[in-house]
């Protein structure tokens, strides 16, 4: 931190623009790259302390350079009752993930990896260093107990931000539930997806379930020549016919698993409840029965899966809080890479309202882009943190000569399509179903943060504000978030 | 809104002071009185619209003069299956309560009223209007769907602040729950309180349970002089005095009470497993049946009560989502007031680490003021929202005469015992046992404040550079939370 401290009083002195990175894994937002070319990338990737790991209030302080692997063996090593809630891949660092913007698979409290963050040290751009929560109160014992502290809590402005460089952040912890139980519905019509999304809004926000795993089982038609040609049509199949391919083909429309944790016999009567809701409000609804674990899992049982969970009622590591990599393999694959491998990765992830009509008109929006390119996830929708959003991505390997190019141009040309030259902020009819991304590669962050313009941009000014007060110079990662300081503000792209 | 717009530029053409309350109902935090004399008061009280209460996707919009009575009524004349979290007193503002970081009594997404906001509009300094969240993204319908929006997140600052006037401000709620079950646990020892926060922590972190409410059976001994005399000791009495004194009467030391919402079977599942684990963890713990309620609970069911719930297993009305006023004459009669009114009421809420130890070492530092005085509440402990904290509050009521004075000197004294002229941030030998208030009225929050000094008053400075940016006359609430304009840095206490 000293150090860190150092290289702030250095920057300001000859007016160094410096890019901060956790670890630099942030893959499919832009990995290390800075907003700005010629900034000098600060890469905290040594500070890999893990200072407390406390199972009595369930809360974890770590270091930036620490990476969901080192905490979990760290947890596993001390046989602590604590749980991470882990991203897809587990190289990345807890803090870097939850001031990104990042999300994990468990309960709603935790899967929100910025909201379950209980506490803050921040070097600023002067060099000073301040703690945020309970942390301001010098020997307290409660930094980790309660995050907004006394008076204002600045916090938020280092997420997504640049507004300091954050050194230590504290984690809420979930407990080790007694078990875990995965079931699966399925409804049988398309706009069956109506009163599902409704019905696991209602399960999610009463805390009775962890994050949602959309599918379709119309997957299986992804070979149905007839099937592929009525997706491709311009906005995709209607209702009716895509109601007939289902029923001709015996295949429900939307399928969603159920993740449980608590104790066991929690976990039964929440699946009991659950299947009741959905046969009272979707006709034709069907409950498979899936599987209860006893806590800890073994190794063996985790082995089973080697792909993404969804969906599949088998056990995928980071619903269980397991840390792993996974999940690049089956991206590749996925992008359709001989070799599985995968060297591209680029999303757009709008939050769309909690309802089925929403999720609907967004998927008839993407249904627009070239089938094939968007078509394998084209039917997979996930309940994000928070329970709030949903979103689609595009994954692309540069082994695939071809692939590359046209993925690319199909995503932005199913943005484009919508509203010209702005990737983010789509309005169809005159700004209807207008969608923002959550979360962006810098290359994209100036197009998406200036979709955020309500009184004619009056958040840009604000921000910009409030940055040119506490970091005159532009030192702090010039750009970021769609921030840009007064010096570097012509680099804005937008 | 643009009513608002209007004064602000007024105010900032003449650098008139404003002082913003949303409703002025915030007792024993200091009600409408300003931070600063000669403030005019901005009274949003009229803004009253309820803009949106939405079922399918549980949340609301409100404007700031809503009181928790209007919303409720709202929602029952439409039927909707939603609740509210309400404070003990109803007729305040949601979202000044939030902006006061306020607290509830269901579950734990949904009682830290603050976190379960979902996007905020605000008029700036400079008569600019933005929004939090997705309300920045204009025509979107995603507004309530996800509070981070895209880049930094300033709504932190808008709490206990003074960085702009909130306007409008979305809350998650919580879907009607199918029941509610109330249980009682109580260990034998004054110690047994270790393992039993220790066990609550573990229930309410894995989201089984509602707000715990604490209490003692020791409080049958209010009236024998032997047991009032040990307390009256410096220190109060020793661990083993308090176990004889227990085992001598046939009581235990602590009890708490479980609240369950979920389904019937659920909340009865979840019981069954609470009362295993206190029994695992505290050798002699007894479980008490309680009852459980389908929801929704009748007027009479609720009339059945008219005091403060713990520990009772009778419904009361808060844990329901049913604003009320109750409390007031509770709190009136425990202030000894001889018809039940109360004048006054000024806490001390300091965070506490989420410990036995912790707590007991608390006591024992407030068990140093005169008794008597605090008694009432002394062994009364509330696992705060966010599950992260306790409390002690002084009450006092001007129609004793005798009562306001000496009250409100035991509890200067109390503090002072452990860090002359600091109400807050209190050190036992040399920074041990330091303790911050989470809120605070006006006429104490420069001196809360000043105790969270990390990095020489950092985060202090940082505030205040931010302040001068945006608000460069001082009018918005000058020295709210501790945050003073530099015209006005010269009236800061301390």
């Amino acid at each position: 931190m000293e150090q860190v401290q150092g290289i702030v009083r250095i920057a300001n002195r000859y007016k160094i623009p410096l890019f901060t990175i956790s670890t630099g894994k942030n893959f499919a937002y832009g990995g290390p790259s800075p907003n700005l070319r010629g900034c000098v990338t600060l890469d905290l990737k040594r500070m890999n302390r893990i200072l407390e790991v406390n199972e009595d209030r369930n809360f974890a302080l770590v270091e930036p350079g620490v990476t969901y692997f080192d905490l979990y063996r760290y947890i596993q090593e001390r046989d602590l009752k604590v749980w991470i809630d882990c991203p897809d891949p587990g190289w990345g660092s807890p803090v870097g993930n939850a001031l990104d913007h990042g999300v994990g698979y468990t309960m709603q409290a935790f899967r929100d990896h910025f909201s379950a963050h209980c506490g803050m040290e921040v070097v600023l751009a002067n060099g000073e260093v301040l703690r945020t929560g309970m942390g301001a109160l010098p020997g307290a014992g409660s930094w980790q107990e309660y995050k907004h502290g006394f008076g204002p809590d600045p916090s938020g402005l280092f997420g997504q931000g640049n507004f300091g460089i954050v050194t230590k952040m504290g984690f809420r912890l979930m407990p080790q539930p007694e078990a875990y139980y995965i079931g699966k519905i399925s409804v049988p019509k398309r706009l069956d997806l109506i009163p599902m999304v409704k019905a696991l809004n209602y399960l999610s926000d009463s805390g009775l379930i962890g994050e949602p795993l959309f599918g379709t089982p119309m997957n299986a038609l992804r070979g149905n020549a007839d099937f592929r040609a009525v997706l491709a049509k311009p906005g995709g199949p209607t209702d009716t016919e895509f109601d007939r391919f289902a029923a001709d083909n015996n295949l429900h429309a939307w399928e969603v698993e159920l993740q449980f944790y608590g104790p066991e016999r929690t976990n039964l009567a929440n699946w009991e409840y659950a299947k009741d809701l959905f046969r009272q409000r979707v006709p034709g609804a069907r409950a498979y029965e899936g599987k209860s674990f006893r806590i800890p899992v073994s190794r063996e049982q985790l082995l089973v899966k080697n792909e993404m969970p969804y969906p599949s009622s088998a056990p995928y590591d980071p619903a269980f809080g397991v840390p792993n990599l996974k999940n690049w393999r089956y991206l590749g694959r996925a992008a359709g890479s001989p070799d599985g491998k995968l060297t591209g990765d680029a999303g757009f992830y709008p939050i769309i309202p909690r309802q089925g009509q929403e999720i609907l008109k967004f998927q008839r929006i993407f249904g627009d882009a070239p089938p094939g390119h968007l078509s394998a996830h084209e039917y997979r929708r996930r309940n994000r943190a928070d329970g709030r959003a949903h979103y689609t991505r595009v994954i692309f390997s540069n082994r695939l000569p071809d692939a590359r190019i046209p993925l690319h141009l199909a995503f932005r040309q199913g943005t484009q399509r919508t509203r010209p030259s702005r990737i983010a902020g789509h309005g169809r009819g005159g700004g209807r179903a207008r969608l923002g991304d959550y979360r962006s590669p810098p290359v994209y962050q100036d197009i998406v943060a200036s979709a955020y313009s309500f009184g004619e941009h009056a958040l840009r000014r604000f921000h910009e504000t409030l940055k040119d007060a506490v970091d005159p110079n532009g030192i702090l990662s010039p750009g970021r978030g769609g921030v840009w300081p007064a010096l570097h503000r012509k680099h804005r792209r937008v």
